[in-house]
């Protein structure tokens, strides 16, 4: 998918939201546990109920891999599933080097057929370019994550020739797009860290962000919404246990559309302001 | 596996030599691309002809994940193939916050067997801890790896108040060694960086380290020996490119036992000296 597709769907649907199939199947409601395909069962009522609602999908390849080779089946038959207008992330965060990630970048993009995958940036540029070769794929690294421990490496002070001192995530993001273009880069940028987020927009004020964090992991929407929206929009904002787990019983696709929709309506207003 | 029985293991073979199952399918002999598992049958004819001159394998998942499901189940085929007595590294570089950090942990550590996974840390404390919480499994974080790439960010100058100033990898790996103990933590470190292998011996001078590097990278056995083995031994040096494509007419698994050979022989040398 390219930007312009991308854009387009933000604003014909008036939202920027994606929602996280983070698919745990110890969490699927009671009546689907006993289903011989119950994570992509519950995957595809989730997806049935909320694509009127959003813009993307993201599926965390670990609850699918902690299934053994049954969840990437599962994984194979919901990326299948999502329609080809919603943009379809592998929350994957590979990364290694330059022969190795071009393997990764062989399974996501062309095996399995998503748009984008996130990728880890510590072992440099080799291990992220085999991503950005990619026409039409995106690479999503990551830069200020919406986790507790976002602080112990990504804050601390680096010092480089091109920023002087600076934070390492600061650092990383700005090496990198030299490496990529707002064609085909992204930056995962949480949504924990409203005031960073708008310094970040500020310093890169033409990449997409992807924002995960906002429902379960406590990001506010509106604070990330006026940090980064753009008149692009240029953010996806992620929720997943906050939508697809909103309820356990057998109404749970109807419940994660209701929250899908609050998300949507919200994004709306802050799309038309 | 415990630190005891490897340690163990290593003096009894009196070699540290790692495996790496890096298979790509594009690259196996001829006469095997025909065959319907083809990665299954040219790791089983090497762990054959192997096993006697090393004491651990490596399995990388991204060439398994390039081969989508099939790619899995060659995988779990061959975890399950290599012997108990050899400690079995899966190099999967995974990390991600802290609910689904653990669930990788259960799919490399309970799913397929592991005894070790190999962690990106780019995403701090509760991205790693899942995966030390389990008894007798390993976690083998990031260092500086053997790339190109480490110069990027692994290298970079930080401040931090531990360290003062310091090289980013370095603040990494001492920040990392408060959350695990030398039984249950390793780390990577490259081994085309024989020099900065010395001072990280110097400085973590009870952890194992895995080393790859080796033969097609370019690393020397020799310097990493010299620079990095302790009385345990306290290395895992990984050659994979040099070994399991040796040869790639039918002789494959003897020519790669042939190469595994002299990479034992030699080790011993450094062990007994």
């Amino acid at each position: 998918m390219n930007r312009a597709y991308l854009i387009n769907q933000i604003q014909q649907k008036k939202n920027y939201l994606c929602i996280g199939l983070d698919t745990d199947i110890t969490k699927i409601p009671a009546h689907l546990q006993s289903h011989r395909n119950a994570v992509f069962e519950f995957n595809k009522a989730i997806i049935n109920a909320t694509k009127d609602f959003c813009v993307s999908y993201k599926i965390n390849t670990a609850f699918y891999e902690a299934m053994g080779i049954k969840g990437w089946e599962a994984l194979e038959q919901t990326v299948n599933y999502i329609p080809a207008t919603h943009f379809k992330i592998a929350d994957a965060k590979r990364g290694d080097i330059g022969n190795t990630s071009a393997q990764y970048a062989k399974a996501f993009f062309e095996v399995y057929g998503f748009d984008a995958i996130t990728v880890a940036p510590y072992m440099g540029e080799d291990s992220v370019r085999p991503f950005l070769e990619y026409e039409n794929k995106w690479t999503i690294v990551l830069g200020l994550t919406s986790n507790k421990g976002s602080e112990d490496f990504q804050q601390l002070t680096t010092k480089s020739e091109a920023l002087g001192e600076s934070f390492l995530y600061e650092t990383v993001m700005n090496k990198i797009t030299s490496w990529g273009t707002p064609d085909n880069l992204m930056f995962v940028v949480g949504a924990t860290k409203a005031e960073q987020l708008q310094s970040i927009r500020h310093k890169f004020p033409d990449h997409f962000f992807l924002v995960p964090g906002v429902g379960f992991q406590g990001g506010s929407l509106e604070e990330v919404s006026k940090a980064a929206l753009t008149k692009d929009g240029g953010i996806l904002v992620n929720a997943s246990r906050a939508i697809i787990y909103a309820s356990d019983d057998e109404n749970f696709a109807e419940a994660a559309a209701v929250i899908a929709a609050q998300y949507a309506e919200e994004m709306k207003e802050y799309l038309l302001n």
